[in-house]
Formats: C-alpha cells, sequence, structure tokens
C-alpha cells in the first residue's frame, strides 16, 4: 500500500478505503462471526464485495457524534431501517461510493424504541454485485471534480428506508439483542485504537512525499543554470546560490526529521496495539493500556497535523523553487501539491487533532503538578526547569543539536505551562471544562506546536545514533541543520523566556546558513540516497541522469499534439480577426535615414475584408 | 481588465497577454510611426492581429539578458533573421502562442556582424491571419495542462531563420539604421518603467483575490455548526470558536493593509510616469526621475513578491477553513489557489523581486550614511534611533498602531543596517559588488520582508484617516488587529533589538485574540462590504444568502449527471466481483441468542458464479 501511495495516491486512496477502512472497520468492529461472514461474502477477494466507508456527511465531518443519518431498530422484522432524515444527513465524499462499492460501512444513530444509543456501524448494501443496479432506497451520485485525486470516486450517498438484517450492525462492542436491548462495550475508548493506525502512516507519508518533493527540486537546481558571474563566464547553477540553498536545505533537514519521528510513532503504536492484544488474554493491565492509548492517541493526531502540514508547504516551496516550470503539470510538483493538500482536513481536521494533542498537555501536566508522579515517556521535558543556557556559552555550543534539543524541551514546557494558566485561571473564574479548554485554545494550539517540535527534534537526534556509522557525519549536519533552523523560525519562544541571549540566537541563523552551506556538496547524494527511481519520481525535472530540458520537451509534445488550427477557428477566432481589416503601409522611421526598399512580406493577407460574424463578438457594434 | 480579472483569472490573462503585454511592448518601445503601424494592423481592434509576448524561454526566465533567440541582422535585405540555436532557446510558456496570437512582441539577442548588442524587442508574424497557417520556418505547440489557469492557450515557439523587415524592430529606444549602425539610447533604463504597471496591478489582485477568498470562509464559517456546547444545545457556528477567528481575523484584516499598500504604490507608479512624461517634456530633472523610478521598481517589487506570498497562504488558509468542502472544485478556493499561484513566480520570481528590493534598500542605507542627506519617503523610517520602547508602557500604549507602525520603522532599519554591514565586509575582505550581494542574500531578503511590513502597516495607518468618519472605528480595530497580528509573527525581531519587553509582546499577543473576539459580529458584515455578487464570489459555500447545503448539493448534481455503472464496469469492475462468488451463509452472533429466522436479503445474488476475465485481473492466480 505505501508504495503504491507513492506512485499514484489517487489510486492508493481508492484501493486505501476497501482496503484500509472498510475492511477495518469489519476487523475492529465485527464479531468473529460477523468477520467470517464478511470474509466469505468477499470482503477480502472483491468478490461480490466491494466496500466504502460511509462515515462524513454533508453537514458533519469532525462531530462524528452529531451524524444525522438513522439506524432505527424494527424489532417486528428484526431489522434495522437506514434512513437519511435530512440533506445534510447525505453521506459525503464517500470514497469508493460514485463508482466502484457494492456495500458501505455506514455510520448511523442507533434508535431503538425512540431512544438514541449513539453512533454505530452498519454493513449495509448499496448496488446488485451483479447488474451493479442501486438497492432499493440507495441514491448514489458522484461528488465530482476535485482539487486533486481525481482517481478515487467520492460519491454521496442518501438512503430512503433501507432495511438490512439486525445481523448486518457490527457487533463487537456493543450488541443489540433480538428484543432490542442494547449491550455497551467495557472498554468504549479501544475502538479509538483502530484509528491511530491510519494517523501513522500519513506521518509516514508526509516524510516520503517530502522525499519525493525535494528529489524534484535539488535535481533541477543542481541542473538549472541562471545569471553569470561576470560576463562571459557560464551561469550559476541555482542551488549554488545562498538563497537557494536556504529556500531547500533546512527543508531537507526537516524531511528527515519527519522520518525519524514518523518511526518512532510507528513503534509507539505497535507496541500499544500489543498492549491491547494482552488486554483481551488479561496479562496487561487496563489502566496503564488506557494511558498508553491516550499517549499515542494524542502523539498520533499532532504527528499528523504538523507532519502534512509541514509537507504541504514544502511542496509548495519546492514547487516554486521549479519557476515557470513549477506550473507545468508535467513536472510533479503541481500535482503532488493538489494531491496532498486534502492530507490536512481527512482522518482528523488538522486544527483540531492540533487541540486535542493540546487537551492531553494540558492533561498531562495537570496530573504531573497534582502528583508530582512519573510523566509519560513522550512528555519528560515538562519537569525541566527553565534556567537560561549559559550567556557566555559559545556559538559551537549552542548549535550543538542535543542541547538545542534540551532547550525544545524547555520551551515546550513553558508552553505547556502558559496554555495550563490559561484553562485553570478559567476554571477558577466558574467556567465548565469545556468552556475553559475553549478560552485556551489558541495556546493549546501553541503548546501542541512545540511539543511537536521537542518531539521531532529528540527523534531525530536519537535516531541518528541507531543509523551506520559512515551515514552519521551527514546525519548529524542534517540534524544540526534542523535544530538550529526550527530554532531560528521560532527565535522568540527563547528570546521570551530569556533562555537565549539574542547574539546566541543571532550564531544560531548564522549556522543555518553555514550549514547550507556545508551540506551542499551532499545535497544530490542526499536525494538520490531516497531511492526513487525514475517511473516513481515521474517528472522530467527531476530525472537521475540530469536530461531535464529534452525529456520535459518531449513529454509536452507527446501530451499535446500539434494542431492546424483550435477547434473554434471558425466560429470565433476568424470572425474577430478577418472583420475591418483594411490595407495599410508599412511604417516610416524615425531615425537618419529612409526605410530601403524592401517590401513587407506579409502584404499579402492584407486584403481580406471578411464580413463581421455575429457569434463570437456580439459587442462589436 | 480588474474586474474581469475577478471572474475568470485565465480569461484575464488571456485578454491580458495581448491587451497588457504585447500592446505594452508596443505602447513602450515602438516609434510613433510603428505604433500606427501596428494600430493601423488591427493591434487594437484585433482585426488582423493578436499578439503574444515571447519574452521567457525553455532555458531562461529572470536572466533575460541571457536569452539565446538571435536577431541577426542581414544587411543585404535589410532584414532581420530571427532564430532558435538550441532547444533552450525554445520561446516558452509564451500566453496566446498555442491558439491564438498572429503575431509575436519576440525578445532576442540583436546581432549585426558578429556583434551582439544585447536583446532588443521584434515584431514577428507566426500565423497566417487568413487561414491561420503558420508561417514558414514557425513552430508552434501547446505547453499543454498547468496547475491553473488552463482558460490560458500557452504555448511554445521555435523560430529557424525567420526572416522580418528591418522596420519590424521597435525602436523607440536602440535604434538599427540601413547600414547596422546602432544608435543606442539615452536613458535605457527608462524602458523599465513600462514593467511596474504590472506589477502594481498584481498587488491590486493580491488584495482583491484575498477578498473573494475571504468572503467565501466567513460567509461559510457563520452558518456552519460543528460540536454542541453542551448536550441538546444547538450546535456552535464554527466562526465561532476562537480558533477559527484566530485562523481567519488576521488574515481579513491582512487584506486591508494590501488593500491601502496596493493604493499607495499605484499613486507612487502614477506620479512616477507623470515625471516620466514631463521628462520628455524637458520639465524635469533626469536624476530626480531616476531616483522616483529606482524607488517605485523596488516598492512594487517588494510588494509583488510578498503581497503574491501573502494571498497565496490566505487563500490555502480560508481553504482549509472549509474542512472536507474545501477540496471541492465546486466551493471556489482550490481553484482560485490554483490559478493564483503562478502569481509568484511570473512577472519576476519573488525571491529575485525581494534580493532586489533588499539591494536597493542597501544603495539607500549606504548612501544615507555617506551623505547623511535625505531619504527617499518610502525608506524614512532608516533614520529611526534604535532606543527601546518605554518598558514601564501600558499594552494601550504598546498596541497603538501608530506607535507599532514607528516601532515597525525600527526593526526594519536595524534589518537593513545588518544586510549593509554583511555587505560591506564582503566589500572589505576584497569581494566585488556582486559577490558582496550574493554574500548577504539572505539578510537582504529580511531586510525586504521588514521594509514591506514596515511599508505596508504605515499606509494602512495612513489610509485610515481618508476613509469616510462612520467607517474609522471598524478600520482602527482592523488596523490595530493587523499591526498587532504582524509583530507577533516576528516578536522575534522586537525582542532581539530590545524594543519591546517579552511582557509586552505577551500583551501584544493577547490583544490580537481580543481584538479577533471584538470584530466576530461586524465580520460577515465586513465581506458583505466587499460587494462581490454571487456570480463573482461563485462559491455555493460563499452565497450571500446563507443557504450554502442546498446550492452546493444541486450544482454537485448539476455537474454530475447519475450514470447507472461507470462506462468501464464492463470489462474492469465485473469480472473483478462475479469471480468465485460462492454461496455462503449469515453469520452467527456471539450474543445472548441466536439470530431469527429473517432470511438474508440479498441471497438471490449469492448463487452467480462468472469466470474470471483475463482483462482487469492479471494477477489472479
Amino acid at each position: 500500500m505505501e508504495v503504491i501511495s507513492y506512485i499514484d495516491p489517487a489510486f492508493y486512496t481508492r484501493f486505501g478505503v476497501h482496503a484500509g477502512l472498510f475492511l477495518g472497520a469489519i476487523q475492529g468492529q465485527a464479531t468473529p462471526s460477523q468477520m467470517e461472514y464478511w470474509i466469505k461474502k468477499g470482503a477480502i477477494t472483491l468478490n461480490g464485495c466491494t466496500g466504502c466507508f460511509a462515515m462524513t456527511e454533508l453537514g458533519h465531518g469532525s462531530n462524528v457524534a452529531a451524524l444525522e443519518t438513522t439506524a432505527t431498530f424494527d424489532e417486528i422484522t428484526d431489522e434495522f431501517i437506514i434512513h437519511t432524515p435530512t440533506l445534510t444527513a447525505t453521506k459525503w465524499w464517500i470514497g469508493g461510493a460514485a463508482q466502484t462499492a457494492t456495500h458501505s460501512s455506514v455510520y448511523a444513530q442507533l434508535i431503538i424504541n425512540g431512544k438514541r444509543h449513539g453512533v454505530k456501524t452498519f454493513m449495509v448494501p448499496l448496488r446488485d454485485p451483479v447488474d451493479f443496479k442501486l438497492r432499493p432506497g440507495v441514491n448514489i451520485g458522484d461528488c465530482g471534480k476535485k482539487m486533486g485525486r481525481d482517481g478515487i470516486d467520492n460519491g454521496y450517498i442518501q438512503f430512503t428506508h433501507v432495511r438490512i438484517p439486525r445481523s448486518y450492525m457490527l457487533m463487537k462492542h456493543t450488541q443489540v439483542s433480538r428484543t432490542g436491548e442494547v449491550k455497551a462495550p467495557a472498554l468504549a475508548q479501544l475502538a479509538y485504537g483502530a484509528l491511530i493506525g491510519g494517523r501513522v502512516s500519513m506521518v509516514i507519508d508526509s516524510a516520503t512525499f517530502a522525499r519525493k518533493a525535494l528529489t524534484i527540486a535539488i535535481r533541477y537546481g543542481a541542473i538549472r543554470r541562471q545569471f553569470a558571474p561576470a560576463p562571459g563566464k557560464p551561469e550559476t547553477k541555482i542551488l549554488d546560490y545562498a538563497i537557494h540553498q536556504h529556500r531547500l536545505l533546512p527543508l531537507m533537514a526537516k524531511s528527515f526529521a519527519l522520518h525519524f519521528s514518523g518511526r518512532a510513532v510507528a513503534e509507539l503504536n505497535k507496541s500499544l496495539q500489543k498492549q491491547i492484544e494482552s488486554l483481551s488474554k488479561g496479562t496487561s493491565e487496563q489502566a496503564n493500556v488506557l494511558e498508553s492509548l491516550k499517549e499515542v492517541h494524542a502523539t498520533s493526531a499532532g504527528l499528523k497535523a504538523f507532519g502534512t502540514w509541514t509537507t504541504l508547504g514544502l511542496i509548495e516551496e519546492c514547487r516554486q523553487t521549479l519557476g515557470g516550470h513549477g506550473y507545468s503539470a508535467y513536472t510533479g510538483l503541481s500535482s503532488m501539491y493538489q494531491d496532498f493538500a486534502i492530507q490536512c482536513t481527512w482522518e482528523g481536521d488538522n486544527t483540531i487533532l492540533t487541540l486535542q494533542l493540546g487537551r492531553y498537555l494540558i492533561t498531562c501536566y495537570r496530573q504531573f503538578l497534582k502528583t508530582k508522579g512519573k510523566l509519560a515517556p513522550g512528555v519528560q521535558y515538562m519537569a525541566l526547569s527553565s534556567a537560561p543556557f549559559s550567556a557566555s556559552a559559545s556559538t559551537d555550543e549552542v548549535c550543538d543539536p542535543v542541547k538545542l534539543a534540551h532547550a525544545w524541551g524547555v520551551v515546550a514546557a513553558a508552553a505547556v505551562r502558559q496554555a495550563t494558566q490559561e484553562f485553570e485561571s478559567s476554571l477558577e473564574a466558574g467556567l465548565g471544562q469545556d468552556e475553559a479548554y475553549e478560552n485556551c485554545s489558541v495556546e493549546r494550539l501553541k503548546a501542541a506546536r512545540m511539543h511537536y517540535h521537542a518531539f521531532t527534534l529528540s527523534k531525530f537526534v536519537e535516531g541518528i545514533s541507531r543509523a551506520p556509522a559512515p551515514l552519521q557525519p551527514i546525519l548529524q549536519q542534517l540534524c544540526q541543520l534542523h535544530a538550529c533552523n526550527v530554532t531560528s523560525e521560532h527565535a522568540s519562544e527563547f528570546l521570551a523566556a530569556g533562555y537565549f541571549t539574542a547574539s546566541q540566537l543571532h550564531g544560531i541563523q548564522s549556522r543555518v546558513m553555514k550549514l547550507c552551506q556545508a551540506i551542499r556538496p551532499q545535497a544530490v547524494n542526499l536525494v538520490d540516497s531516497f531511492g526513487f527511481s525514475d517511473y516513481v519520481i515521474n517528472s522530467p525535472l527531476g530525472r537521475y541522469d540530469g536530461d531535464i530540458y529534452r525529456a520535459y520537451f518531449d513529454l509536452v509534445r507527446q501530451n499535446n499534439p500539434q494542431e492546424a488550427r483550435p477547434p473554434y477557428f471558425e466560429s470565433v477566432i476568424k470572425p474577430i480577426l478577418t472583420s475591418n481589416y483594411d490595407t495599410i503601409e508599412g511604417p516610416e522611421l524615425e531615425i537618419d535615414e529612409a526605410l530601403g526598399s524592401q517590401e513587407e512580406d506579409l502584404s499579402a493577407e492584407d486584403d481580406v475584408d471578411t464580413p463581421v460574424s455575429a457569434v463570437g463578438r456580439p459587442n462589436n457594434e
């Protein structure tokens, strides 16, 4: 799946809504017999069953608990009636629904005897797998053109009293009996554990697409020349300009930071899933598992949000470094931006995810203050003292990545402290918990951002030690570049906290430029090391062999066969060109001599005088 | 032209390459007789002459002086021979070339008797205006799909020894005589004056598109509800969340700042063009005009760069605030991003323009130090003392926009000073001027950014005084919001300079949030005041009447007629769905009772067992 995602994000999504979301819903929420049933029905082989995941509605995305689609139990027939009661209840953006899916896992309000029991998941057949006709009561249309990923057929679904057997509700957690009794799950939160995998894969995706974008931009920058240092000299490669290095190389360092933190959160998740498994065998304590779940949920939420934002910005910056060629649909980065942009919204809107992380950080810090007990591994920094760095320390000391990682812990702790103070002063003013969280949302987002950078930098520092020894020097340089760059970008935090002096920060900023110069000779080797083939890169400007202009020109020609004239020539262009067209003479020149006897080559064309056509010139009266 | 640009950026460009660039080249560079000739030939009426502007080549964009296309004088026939000597000399991205233009203003190296005289402009016929056939030696193709603006037909042009009469070289500035003598212009720089208008209009465009994007995002935010404050209560409008206000309202304030600075630079340019005119009448001094030219050129370059970057980021932020709906092609912001993105590159790559502004600032400052003479109106701040603000000043004092505008002058001056010091230390180390500028390019860019914010804020402050009295209170609030926000975003500069204390800056940051709350009740009125009709907004989510969901759904349906099955059903989907499809039973439930006698509705479909088609399942062995 990951490899497919590098090559064709749209097909990856199309495949993923079945194999990831639809199957994932079954795996996470079906009983063993239900799972067996759906597997026999073809959910894995695709024979007779291709699925989509119908959660989002026209009117509700983030607030899943308020979805409007209803699943009303009919005890007489032992069925659920799936229904779309309003326009805004229309299932929307459902990938695979428009043209592919025979079945859907539908998220709907469970209603029994007029009482609501919350949102549950129901398997609803959409189309006959033989003739592909829509099932009675199912209305489906295409959501149509999008910013990108048009290879996935997002559709809308409306249900009009569609009946399904009771056994089509997925009942691993909540169960509904023949008589309509509801048995709630013991540990509802564990169901969220299944969502984490998707976010982890998006962090890894962010690192991958960052590398792919950088491969194109760096290789182009190492071939493209513009402006000569002196008349007669060859023009300079644009990647040899300080400003170009300053645009791209800190982004290269960021892509490594994303890589190491993606790996770290994947490991966290792996260990969490093991804990959850062992919980069902009774070998692990519930409270511990819930703590881990909260930590991994919050960490992956924050990494997903800041990681996708980082990569989206990185792709656009790389695109702009291609100059005008970055605007072409054939050079890889405009479509990459358009395909990637949705990552900031789906599987949790980024802003909301950052606020969730912020909420978790406040909770951790308050618990720490109350109990002075142990902090979760990812938030150890909250115990750091805020004593300033030695003001007499040299630039080399200040720029040490290990020391900067520590510094980031200090400012992250300060941001969490500030958010917590805002939160508590709202509580003291008599507000409820939700209002108090709302009142400190800007501080929460900031705390989440600082946490993200602290986490990411520390994982970069840690990750290097596990790399093969010959790679460590260049990784050390990249890590230092990342540390200095991200510190420069947030210099105000370090100054406001009094942690570094202004002159120390100036030293860090200057180090960014020096490191860019130092890494420049390795820049092409670094993107080569990412190991993408030309097929995966799929951009003439990012070719391994550097023969960019010929490849680009050929690609444009192949995709745009030359035409003698556009199809609308007769109807639009000709009437404009040929109206009131008089014979005229060539110009006199105001220079020291008259024009020669040279006749104007084009005079033959001047005699035409075609009448104005009404079509295409309505305003030419 | 401006109104067209609001509605359809692609058509605006298509029209603009003729009316702005092609005609502009004639106006700016033709002699009076040449102008008369081309007007008679149809350059204004479009009869027999639609033009394109062939400057950029595959291998050269910013470095116009190094264009490779040649125009070689043939004294025997009194002609120029226009030629494309290499692949990279291919004219590229030429708007209007692919399907529309009969003529082109071609920028090419003037060569006479083997000697190069620099890049000049030549009128080259491309197609016969009657049958639209390409002229002999002209090869044209379409550059094909782009990130956006596909309504403009960008093409490539290759010339193979195309002959034009000598009089087709535009000779207002440089003149070539019958015998090949070259007369250079007295004041070559004045030719650049014509470029400024395009940049000024892009600053105004930036403000306009910012307003259009905000109209959609603000109106949607005032209708969309998500999450209820308590069970049973209506959900909250997303624009009532602090975080949503914090995302959008500072951008609203930025759009006003862009508006006032766009107006200011338009006035500067108007007065410059008057000066240039009066210069030709001998009523104005050449040195003064050149000084003004330099100032307006640098100012407009910086505003174009930072203005287009600001608006591109603003559009993306607005797009993301629409959640998943922002990814739809029907809601206005994804296409706005794609159409707008090229503004950061064309008519001067943004990064290069900022460096030009930085160079101008260093020049001004060095001249000021040398002569202690007067500073140009736009850089008066360079004389400001860097004494810190009173540390005991209240938050109200600190947040006063007039005082913040002064503060911005102080930090802008500091940034210019730092860039100048870097520049001079390179000179002292024996480097040449160009190398010294290269060495301080990161500092130059920073100085340009600080100058931009100082300029923009001061123009916002000034602009309010000219507004009608009833509008002044809300404009004051917006101006203060902008001042506090942009100061928060660059807090490190004020801290590093010791100008504000950390607690004063904290006060400024908190003021941003308070102003967002204060402006929130006016947010919808403000976007209404922009006066865009629903036709111009062209987004169901930005409708004036707020009936967004119905309009959005209808638009999606209209654009995507429902189909019984996709065209590839028989070839792709059916073979997958119908292979190895066995009859299976419904699942057992592991709950306290067996399933009822309810038969599964869909059992009829389970008997089909269609043979596997080779097509579409090649790997299913």
